[in-house]
């Protein structure tokens, strides 16, 4: 064999095998994963409008609201999850390690256009996110991003932390509020201890 | 050289070329493009949660509803749209060919959990689809496959087509109703003529 062919030959394996890592890693790794800045604040994740869409609600409070709060026009909460993680959920019903939860709200509005009745979004009002990542103590962590922040601190687990430890069906997640994901975790048969489909739901 | 290492060549080089030529098209091409039975009746969009979400409603009305409606649990509408598309529409403000908007139903529940106020979705009540194809004289078309029908004939244009020419703010798209879209459309300027952003609207 010439020196060239040669040369040749081990710069396409090279190539080839550079093709396949890029094709193969895209499906493995979670890219999504949570960054975090050197003083351990949640980076704001640019991209969720991309990942998997989970459900919304309109209105949504876990708390008894004051006649004021029912005055105002109820927000939008919209809920999306990396699609690695998504990907692991429909397999396993559980979530791996690495999952993060990002929450919009947008205000609702019923007149424009067309409208006769009912609510539509209109303006961004915030993000949140929960994360799970197990090198932190609390495991499930919480965070609040406002309309623009690039980062965010952790809330204290008196906000968060508590309510989703008793009340969320799968591990952190309110999936009680989310039907693809119900009948997902039904099926597999992770619902937390003690949690049961709403009589009300008939699919 | 020996015909081995010839042969072994070609065969790298055919492999390369097959694993970059998978990598780019899946770039490229629409994947989830508008697939037809013989009879030109619309094959059920099996993937649709996984495509890019536009946004959400509430019981959203285009009629005067009448009081029996207004007693009934108002019903969520989650839209998506195929993410070749989307990303086109990102960069121009315009729908390519072949776009297909996907828009679910679910049934809205107040009472579940430790829910004290507002709605989330509970049950799947069916999809309708909007698709974008020039090679229909329409252009446009719609389509409604129900809870579990795996194809659908075009509705008649009386049904959706002509309120959609009328009153969409680009092209067909009910755009007005998508927060994220709307600031795309501004933006690339493709509002169609006449219509004007709610002056409710305050970003």
């Amino acid at each position: 064999m010439k020196p060239i062919s040669l040369v040749l030959m081990l710069s396409l394996l090279a190539t080839a095998a550079t093709w396949r890592s890029r094709s193969t890693s895209a499906v493995q790794e979670n890219v999504n994963a949570p960054h975090y800045s050197a003083e351990h604040r949640l980076l704001r994740p640019e991209n969720y409008r991309e990942w998997v869409y989970v459900s919304s609600g309109l209105g949504m409070n876990y708390a008894p609201v004051s006649r004021g709060a029912h005055a105002m026009a109820p927000v939008f909460t919209n809920v999306f999850v990396n699609p690695e993680s998504y990907r692991d959920f429909i397999k396993t019903g559980r979530w791996p390690d690495k999952t993060i939860f990002a929450l919009e709200l947008y205000s609702s509005a019923d007149r424009g256009s067309i409208l006769q009745s009912g609510h539509y979004q209109q303006t961004f009002l915030g993000l949140e996110a929960e994360v799970k990542d197990a090198s932190t103590p609390e495991v499930w962590r919480y965070y609040g991003f406002g309309v623009d922040r690039p980062e965010a601190e952790a809330f204290p687990k008196a906000m968060c932390f508590n309510c989703h430890e008793q009340n969320a069906f799968v591990e952190h997640s309110f999936v009680q509020f989310y039907p693809r994901l119900l009948d997902v975790a039904i099926a597999h048969k992770t619902l937390n201890p003690g949690k049961t489909v709403p009589v009300s739901r008939t699919r």
